[in-house]
């Protein structure tokens, strides 16, 4: 294994079936084009993302808030243990070359606005829409299926970092 | 000095007259309703929050995101020192009862989505709007005036953490 | 309030008789200095260290591990709730201009060792030794009384900070 | 690749021949006996253990301070972007099961003592040697190889968490 590419996937720790499919989806997709998936390495989109990404032969990194490495889902190759709380999701954004958004929450949105903020781009699939005094802010771009997803994701990132 | 409420002021290091005029208004109305401002201790809006609660005689607390103490701006009272860059968002908002959003750019929104995350309530003037699936998610109290964001961020801290 | 000298006391959660007593003094003799004191914010050496420095009028800066300012001892002025476990020694020392150690566990040793990697002066009361390849290391200030230890931490913040 | 024994390499960004010759042998050997090497992502003794992890075919996982995955040394397989600074030593020490600290300076002093906070198992290797009231204490296991280090780091951390 050499340096790859590496995409951060982030979503709920929490989700149904629907939004599991999608997020095992997108991981399967991206370990296809070749590129790790990190996570916060719990359950929800974050498991359902490493399983489809090891179903493809992929990598996975769960950068885990808590203490306990045993808190990673089954699916995480590689669990970082920060102790850190929610400032992982920090980590996360920022070890992604770039992230995908499969619904999620406030954590998600924060991920999403860390990314942003550190010019990582993101994608969406069914997540947050920012708007400004009424206008709408086109920052996150948006998938209509996980393949587009990844498939989008992979490219801005080969894009951004010239990879 | 004992403990008292906090209230956090979060919004761009960067800001116009226009804004730097309401964050200063923020401020002050916190220092007169007996709350110490906590801000991210640089300049733009969290100096003008600062400067505002500084001149009502209220205590002002900056979270540095660097090492270098002179950073913060000279109306901060109290320069935490973190060396932990936007991981700091988090220790603003975790340190406030409440948080006040003063426009703001993606940091800010990173600081709104923490804030909502910990169950920490959010006034907000002139910021982010947020929405799912085309339906606004209405988790932003919202003020018209600086007083009333003041005002608003008091009374919902004292609710939430009962003093 | 204007920004002043801010020292840094640290040691155990908790800690004998003779310990807090020691504690309680430095705490005092820094606030007599006109030094605020910072510290981890909780029980032991901590609250010792605060309430000696409240009760010559100073103030008291707890950087909290966990996500409930409830768990801060009742002598801290201004209670920061970082929720990043032990990365918030790393604050702790950071945002002292000098820091006293007194006595201490594993998590003091981190502490003095991030405030000499961060170049700033530890003074020791009865606290760790070092030393590499059967050689003592002579980078801790030794004192033999609190009194002496408050003193040269001062002094040492003083001329390091030039203030 | 499934989740395997992961052991922390902690050390001086830079570093002499000898002791880059020591570390390089210590990620040689843990990585023959199958565990992958966790550590700053730097130069020095980070380089040359995942130098020697990578020449016996090991997985290499570096903890990065800034905010730059460049900065990773070109043995690094995974580059965590921590943009923490310091505060990423609590994540190397943490991630691994057990640590090899070799030679070392204050950042490294203060990885040992986290770990040893955390109840992770230290093998120190030409390391800080730790005493209070002029009492060694002896936490940390002495190795006199780097052989002897890589064994009983991987005996440790496998007796700690039962694997």
């Amino acid at each position: 294994m050499s340096q790859s590419l590496i995409v951060a996937v982030i979503g709920d720790g929490r989700c149904d079936a629907t939004m599991a499919a999608e997020a095992e989806a997108v991981g399967r997709a991206l370990a296809k084009a070749g590129a790790a998936v990190v996570c916060g390495g719990l359950g929800g989109v974050m498991e359902a993302a490493c399983r489809g990404a090891k179903s493809a032969g992929g990598t996975t990194i769960g950068i885990l808030p808590g203490l306990d490495r045993r808190t990673a889902n089954p699916y995480v190759d590689i669990p970082v243990v920060t102790g850190m709380d929610q400032a992982r999701n920090l980590i996360v954004v920022r070890t992604g070359q770039a992230a995908v958004a499969v619904h999620g929450g406030y954590g998600t949105l924060s991920e999403i606005a860390l990314a942003l903020k550190a010019g990582i781009p993101v994608v969406g699939l069914g997540t947050w829409q920012l708007s400004k005094q009424d206008e709408p802010v086109d920052a996150i771009h948006r998938a209509d299926t996980p393949e587009e997803a990844a498939r989008l994701a992979v490219e801005l990132a080969r894009e951004m970092f010239q990879i």
